[in-house]
């Protein structure tokens, strides 16, 4: 069984998250528990800004607590639908990222993800970006939200074509939780 | 020169709204002033939610001050662009609206506007609806925002192509905007 030194709670509803967190922090001897704590989200161009926003609504915490937050910046769309992304997947999802994007040949994406990490009065941000394209097409059954449509550089499939430990290897949310994982590990106090 | 027995502060950017808001509340002897209180505009699936929050956050106001938020809730697309449609319009603009419309033969629509006043510890709502359909191509230069493609009920133009006037004779906003200032007429202490 695996040991571990740490212990973070993440603030989230999405399991799959929880999966991904898990997996990586794991190497750092660090466990991952769900919890309930209600996040507010404000409206803003910037993950980074809505992180840290929800991040001081929490109030003093004695446990360090984790939120995330993440979105798909399509270069063609001028971001979109960026910090709106869950919304957008919910209401018009794959396929219509793909609708708007029949007969564009320019294709360029990223995934994003804004981990905010708060204990105490301590409020440290960290950022993973993944470079890669919208495929023509729906791809695979992994993953979720857009996963079926983002193909990372230099790779053929998409998130949703890849088990976990693949999508980790170059995913957005994976390197986010890997700078949270080192910054927690150089740091007694957590 | 008009006789306003009373004001409200209204905290918008967008100056069409502070039109046409003058506009409405004029027939009830109201006067608008734009003002620069910092709105909090949180997440959420309805603009009530939204408009509430704002209100709660602005603090106790000796003057009465009004927010608005409005959304354009697309039947075919589950409500999107909704409470997101300003962050909408500016990404993909009312062409990706038609893009993801394309070949789509239910074009049902509704604008959806929901006033705010706040004055001292008292809160008030108050709601506008605007029935339509989504045009097949945008039409119009009056305006701004979703105008040029949406049509209200019963109507063949949309509400591009409307003066300030015949759009206020339909539009969510000017409907708001109305039960807004037949409440303040009815109170004395705003």
């Amino acid at each position: 069984m695996q040991h571990f030194d740490k212990k973070i709670f993440f603030a989230t509803n999405n399991n799959n998250k929880i999966l991904e967190a898990k997996h990586i922090l794991s190497n750092f001897g660090i466990a991952v528990e769900k919890t309930e704590v209600k996040k507010v989200e404000i409206q803003s161009d910037t993950l980074e800004e809505i992180v840290l926003y929800a991040l001081k609504k929490i109030g003093k915490t004695t446990c360090p607590v984790v939120i995330e937050d993440s979105g798909l910046f399509i270069e063609k769309l001028n971001g979109f639908p960026g910090p709106y992304s869950s919304y957008v997947y919910k209401k018009i999802g794959c396929d219509g990222i793909l609708k708007l994007l029949e007969n564009v040949e320019e294709r360029k994406a990223k995934f994003v993800s804004i981990v905010g990490l708060k204990k105490g009065r301590l409020i440290r941000i960290f950022k993973g970006e993944c470079d890669g394209k919208i495929s023509y097409k729906r791809a695979g059954e992994h993953g979720f939200g857009f996963d079926p449509i983002f193909i990372p550089e230099n790779g053929e499939r998409t998130f949703a074509e890849m088990s976990l430990e693949e999508k980790n290897l170059w995913s957005h949310r994976s390197k986010a939780f890997k700078a949270l994982g080192s910054w927690i590990q150089s740091h007694k106090h957590i």
